[in-house]
C-alpha cells in the first residue's frame, strides 16, 4: 500500500460519493496539512458535478487510481449505498465510512472485514459522531464505572429522516424536524440523578419540534394530525407542529445543526456517585461528521502502513493514530 | 507472563502502596468480575496496616510474587514515590500508575519504557482522570476539530496540595481548599463562545474557596492575609476564606469531591462552530481514579498477553482493551 504518486507529501485521500457529506469532506480536508485530496468520484455524470475545486472523476474509473489513493472516504447513505460500496471498495483501497444502521452493524463489519483482509487493506466503519464519538463516550465511561447507567440524548438537531417523512404528507411544501432533549430530564440526569421508577426511552427523553411550509390550499389541521399520529416516527412522542411561511423557513431552518449528550451516572465501592458527560453542540452535522471521517482516514492510513489490516471500528483504534501531532508533542501538551 | 497461580479465573492484580488510592483500588476491584486481588504490598509494617479484607504483605517480599501477579497497580505519590517505584517494578511486573506531574512526564515515560521493554512487560502510566480521561478528551476533540481552542476547567473539587499549604500556616488546625470554575466563563465557553481579547489562564478561570478551622487564639485576619498572598498557590486568584468550627468542618468538608470539564470550541471549513465538552462530576476523587486504574490494569494485562510491551499512555491504548465486554457485545450495544 505504499503510494507511488504522492502530491506534495502526506497522505492522498479521495472522496467516493458527493452529497452534503462529500462536499464537507472536500472542504475540511484542506484543514489537515498532512492530506492531499486526489479528487471526487461520482456515479453521476462528472461534467454535471460542481465541486469547490476538487477534480471530479467517474466512479467507474476508480480502479485506475488504485496506486494513487492512500485512503478512500466513502460518503454514501447507510440505507442502500454503504452496505454495497464499502465491502466492494475495501478490496482495492483503504476505506473509511460513517455507516450508522445499528441493526446491520455486525453484518457490515463482517463483510468489510472479509474484503479488507483478503486484499491486505485497512477499513474503518461507523466513524462519525453516533456511532463514533458517542460510542467512545459509552465504552470509556462504562469501562471505568462498571456499576451505573448510560443515557443518550440527541439534539437539539435536525433529523433528516423525520423531515423527509413530513415532506411526504400531501400539502406539505417543505419541513424540518428538530429532535429536542426533554430539558427537565436532561438537567436531572446531567446532575447525576436518574429518576427512579421511570422507564427512560427515546419517547420520554425527547420532543419532536416540526416546522412546516404548507401549500396555500392545504388543510393544516389534517397535516398536523397526520404528523402527530405517524407510527415509528412521531406516535408516542410529544410533538409540536408550527406552520411557517416559506421566507421564514428559508431564513431560519436552512442549517443542519445537531448534537447531544452521552451521560453515565455510576457509583463506586462505598456508594460515592460519579457523573461522566460527553456533549456535542454542532452547527452543522455534515461538517462535523466529515471532520471525524478525516481524522479516522489518518488512522486508517497509519494502521495500513503498520500492516494492521481488516475492518476496524473506533473501539479498535488507539487515539494517537487520529492526531496529526507527534507523540512527543502529545505527551508534552495534551496528556 | 502467563500466570501460573490463577485464583478463580480472570486476572490477578495486586496493590503496591496503601493510602487513600490503594484503599479505593482494593474496594473497587470487587466490582470487576474478571479481577482477583492477590493482596496489598506496603512499605510499612504489614501487621499495622488494616485493609478491608485483602491480605497485607511487605513490599520487600514483592519479588516472591513475580509469577502470581498479572498486573501490579502502583498507588504511590507522584512527587517522590512513582518516579522510583514504577521503573523499578516494571522490571518484574506489568504495572499501572496514575503519575500526574506534567513537567516530568516525558522523563517518567522514558524510564518506565526502558525498564518494561528490557524485561518484556507492559506498563501504563498517567492513567487517572487528568492526566487520563481528560487527556483523551483533548486528543479526540483536537483531532476532529483541528481549528479551535481547548479549555480545561477543574472543580468544584478539593485540591489536596492547596489544603496542605493552608495547614502549614501557624494557627491553622485544619483546612480544605476547593478549586471552583469561574461560573460566568464556564457558561460562556460551554455555549461555544470563547471571550475575545481575554487571555484565559488558571487564575481567571478558577476561584479558590477555602474552609479553615483556626486555633482559638489564632489571628484570623493574619491567616486570611497569608493564604491570599501565598505565591504559586493563591496569589493572583480570587480567593475566599471562611472560618468554620471543627464540628462543621468534620460534617461538611470530609469528602474529596472533584471533577471539571474539557471544552473544545472549533470551527470547520465554512465557519460553522462546534463545541465538544467532556465533563466529570465526582463525589470522590480517589474512588474514581482507582476505577480508571482498574480499567487500564485490564488493558495492561491484555496488551501484555498480546506481546505489546513497553510503556503506554492512554493515547496508545485502543478503547476495546478497557472493557470487560466481548467485542461482539460492544458492537451490538455500545457502538
Amino acid at each position: 500500500m505504499r503510494c507511488v504518486f504522492l502530491i506534495g507529501g502526506g497522505m492522498n485521500i479521495a472522496i467516493f460519493g458527493y452529497g452534503n457529506l462529500g462536499r464537507s469532506v472536500e472542504l475540511n480536508s484542506a484543514m489537515n496539512d498532512d492530506m492531499n485530496l486526489v479528487g471526487v468520484f461520482t456515479r453521476r455524470n462528472p461534467a454535471l458535478v460542481k465541486t469547490s475545486g476538487a477534480t471530479v472523476y467517474s466512479a467507474s474509473d476508480i480502479l485506475k487510481f488504485r496506486d494513487r489513493i492512500d485512503v478512500l472516504i466513502i460518503c454514501g447513505g447507510s440505507a442502500t449505498d454503504l452496505p454495497e460500496m464499502t465491502p466492494a471498495l475495501a478490496k482495492d483501497f483503504n476505506v473509511v465510512d460513517s455507516f450508522d444502521t445499528h441493526a446491520r452493524m455486525a453484518e457490515h463489519l463482517s463483510r468489510v472485514d472479509a474484503a479488507a483482509l483478503s486484499s491486505r487493506h485497512t477499513a474503518v466503519i461507523a466513524a462519525g459522531w453516533d456511532p463514533g464519538l458517542f460510542s467512545l463516550a459509552r465504552i470509556y465511561s462504562e469501562s471505568v464505572l462498571p456499576n451505573g447507567r448510560t443515557c443518550t440524548f440527541w439534539g437539539r438537531g435536525v433529523s433528516q429522516g423525520h423531515s423527509d417523512a413530513i415532506r411526504r404528507i400531501p400539502g406539505v411544501v417543505d419541513a424540518r424536524q428538530y429532535t429536542v432533549p426533554n430539558s427537565e430530564l436532561y438537567a436531572e440526569i446531567r446532575s447525576g440523578r436518574i429518576p427512579e421508577g421511570v422507564e427512560l426511552n427515546a419517547q420520554n427523553m425527547h420532543i419532536r419540534d416540526c416546522y412546516v411550509v404548507a401549500a396555500p390550499d392545504a388543510d393544516r389541521g389534517e397535516i398536523e394530525r397526520r404528523i402527530k399520529t405517524m407510527p415509528n416516527y412521531f406516535e408516542g412522542y410529544e410533538t409540536h407542529v408550527t406552520f411557517v411561511p416559506e421566507s421564514e423557513f428559508a431564513a431560519k431552518h436552512a442549517g443542519l445543526p445537531h448534537g447531544g449528550s452521552v451521560i453515565r451516572c455510576g457509583s463506586t465501592s462505598t456508594g460515592e456517585r460519579h457523573t461522566v458527560e460527553f456533549r456535542l453542540d454542532l452547527e452543522s452535522n455534515p461538517e462535523f461528521t466529515s471532520s471525524v471521517l478525516l481524522a479516522y482516514a489518518r488512522a486508517a492510513y497509519r494502521l495500513s502502513s503498520e500492516g494492521s489490516y481488516g475492518c476496524k471500528t473506533v473501539f479498535d483504534i488507539a487515539p494517537k493514530y487520529l492526531s496529526p501531532q507527534s507523540y512527543e508533542d502529545l505527551v508534552a501538551h495534551s496528556l
